[in-house]
């Protein structure tokens, strides 16, 4: 059976995954069109849309009481905007060429095809799930969607013991580090790289590691998981590595994930190498004039060192949503790339970066200097300040502010904005030693740390 | 008697005022030349050098034990890096011509004239006292020197009731009224203007009006204090306003400082319309090629309305000192100037702001829009988000940011910083639209407050 086409009056949109990338471009399309004018209807193949994937290792660790605290949302709310949102719903093709995607339902398995006059792919990202005997093992958990973190509090409700093993030390690991811990769980981190937090340089790296170890969590570093141990029910037992076993009652794994574009590849769009759809500055895959993406399944461009890149993250889908939204309704906005800024915490430890790492730098055939400078987050005589360290990376002979990384307690983290206008303006790290950043006790030293490592940057480029 | 003349091989800076721009000029000046090449010779009438003025409300608040841990550098530490310091020196003439300066020893009387390479004038500023019956009596103090502090903190020691009036609203003024609250004081703060903090618009000050009240701080607005009453003893006794009189133990004036510059202005020295020294980029004063100045005795330029503008701030007389240094040293560096970045806070209420007012954008002659947006300051779901109200100035047709103001709690106050950066920048507030700032849920909403306002922002100015 198929839908109707749309009607002479009006054109139809359609969306393909409700969450953040998605359901914010087909709320952003309707502020602007009425029902009257653009039709909206977006699938949705899980339970839930709309919802703060970020938020979950904070459910999972308590300080969020119940999933519908992470949903922005609802269904019905987007329904009752003239959104026709269908759940549990799953795109099985894009027919680019016929303008129409066949959608299935999930739980009947009933097949149909709707037209579009617009489409918008926000099909989002899947997990790594390593290629290993017992990956799949009862116990063994992803966090990517509301399912799977209820999933794994399932877990934890009924677990023997109170070991935990999680697998990968990037943001999403170091954060389930810290729920688990804050669950009463002993936790160990099994890491592939040198230090934890790989979006650092290793040096920087070495702090969370430290600080890591200081709130009890056993890090691993620069080995592998070859094996997830079961026992007699298929339950998780241990994590194996070329050295050791880690006993191990829950796993979580957290190596990352990867663009969801088989739709997209199957459809013959262009996809990048990172395996992320490529799109133009308006959100517009390539080529194409009306079909848009945006969110974890795109790439974007990094405007430090000029080449696309692959981040997800709530904040950039959103971005595209709004960008999305804006142009389908027929306004104008574009998404003009990203300098690459995260931030994120283990209990008190604040991590953020933003920029080139080293490496990306190499990569991108920059010439560089680092420095390095320790300070605090008030003035040192002020209550409560606390040790900060600062690196940045600027380019030899023009000066220019390539990276910065900072870990430290409380206030290091939003520091890193900063340096993320200051990126994006294309600063040197010399203008940088003259911003009027806010300054009084309680909030920073007389120079804030971000002034003081620019001031040494400065100095490494005049001497190199 | 006269020094003797610097000798053949080496020249001589003088450094009049001995805190942070006179004493960061000395201190760069002599690690770019040693002892050999340049002799330093620096005079501070007071007690202390080199301390934090910002820190006394602390001091007296309690947070911060004694005096000297505001001291960055004592004067041994100063003589030891061959910097001849000598306190409790006044100067009392410059002789521009002569190249020469002519001190006064405080204690003894005793005079000489000093003959100068280069000089630097780092005269900071004095506070305005108001010219009122009762204004000199004991138990009225400024808090502009460590010396002033030392005063207050006596007064509070002896003072009989617990009673007391801060005078102004600025950010001294709400700085001691929350210093007075952490000693156990009732405290009425008396203001001229409409609402607290008049260095942000008075839509953005009544929520700072309302914390205060909130704190158990009386707040009195719009009016004057014209006399302070006093006992048989000649102590502090009432606060008399036209309409009213407050009993005050202690009286605490907080109505802003004046440059001193009245050195600078008998020597012939360029004064601008706010009675600072005018000073090129190279923070030389104008027309003289070894007068140097910095600090709170100097205008600064205002790089949003390209006027100049008078901001007493311990950061910027620490990078004028830097800058200053530097050229003496036989090295290159400019102070660019200012965007007006400034922040403070009452307990835990956080008060930002940077770039123009609208008053000041009116003075300008700049057309412009405003923005303000509630948001908080983590992920709404997140423990401990607290809300925060950011307003924004864009110009109208370019939709150049012009200002920011945020008023918070923990989190809001540098915030502002981003808008820092983005006015040194020259940012419109469409392009901070797409900002790539720092988002995690312990962190931020996924739309940044900052990013929420200048969405806003970016909407009026099309719409204007």
């Amino acid at each position: 059976m198929d839908d109707t086409t749309p009607g002479s009056h009006s054109s139809r949109l359609v969306v393909i995954g409700g969450d953040a990338a998605g359901m914010s471009a087909a709320s952003q399309a309707r502020r602007l069109k009425g029902p009257g004018e653009l039709e909206i209807v977006a699938f949705e193949r899980g339970h839930y849309a709309s919802y703060s994937a970020c938020g979950i290792p904070y459910w999972v660790g308590g300080e969020v009481t119940g999933p519908e605290e992470l949903i922005a949302r609802t269904p019905e709310e987007h329904r009752a905007r003239g959104i026709d949102l269908r759940m549990r719903t799953e795109v099985t093709e894009i027919d680019v060429a016929g303008q129409r995607v066949r959608a299935r339902d999930v739980e009947s398995g009933a097949e149909s095809w709707t037209p579009y006059d617009h489409l918008v792919i926000a099909t989002g990202a899947r997990p790594i799930r390593p290629d290993m005997p017992g990956a799949d093992a009862s116990g063994v958990h992803g966090v990517q969607t509301l399912d799977d973190g209820r999933a794994l509090l399932d877990t934890l409700a009924r677990a023997r013991g109170r070991r935990a093993v999680v697998v990968g030390a990037g943001y999403i690991g170091v954060e389930m580090a810290e729920a688990l811990i804050n669950r009463g769980y002993e936790v160990t981190v099994v890491n592939r790289g040198r230090e934890p937090m790989s979006t650092l340089d290793p040096d920087m790296g070495r702090l969370v590691h430290r600080a890591m170890e200081g709130l009890g969590i056993r890090m691993v570093n620069d080995t592998e998981v070859t094996e997830v141990r079961t026992d007699a029910e298929g339950h998780v037992r241990a994590v194996v590595t070329p050295d050791a076993e880690y006993p191990a009652d829950v796993v979580v794994l957290g190596i990352g994930v990867r663009p969801e574009t088989s739709l997209a590849r199957a459809a013959g769009l262009p996809l990048g190498e990172h395996g992320g759809l490529l799109t133009d500055r308006a959100m517009r895959v390539r080529g194409h004039e009306n079909v848009w993406a945006g969110g974890d399944c795109v790439e974007v461009l990094d405007l430090v060192s000029g080449r696309e890149r692959y981040i997800a993250l709530g904040t950039h889908a959103n971005k595209h949503g709004q960008v999305i939204g804006t142009n389908v309704g027929g306004d104008y906005a574009t998404f003009p790339g990203v300098v690459g800024t995260a931030v994120s915490k283990v209990c008190d430890l604040e991590i953020a970066r933003t920029g080139l790492r080293e490496k990306d730098a190499h990569r991108a055939g920059l010439r560089f200097v680092t420095a390095t400078i320790e300070s605090t987050s008030r003035a040192g005589y002020y209550p409560d300040a606390s040790p900060m360290t600062v690196k940045m990376l600027a380019e030899r002979r023009t000066g220019r502010l390539l990276g910065v990384q900072i870990v430290g307690r409380e206030g290091a983290g939003k520091r890193v904005d900063i340096a993320a206008v200051a990126l994006t303006a294309g600063m040197t790290v010399d203008q940088m030693t003259a911003l009027d950043l806010g300054y009084a006790p309680p909030f920073s030293p007389v120079w804030d740390p971000v002034l003081v490592a620019a001031r040494k940057a400065a100095k490494a480029v005049r001497d190199s």
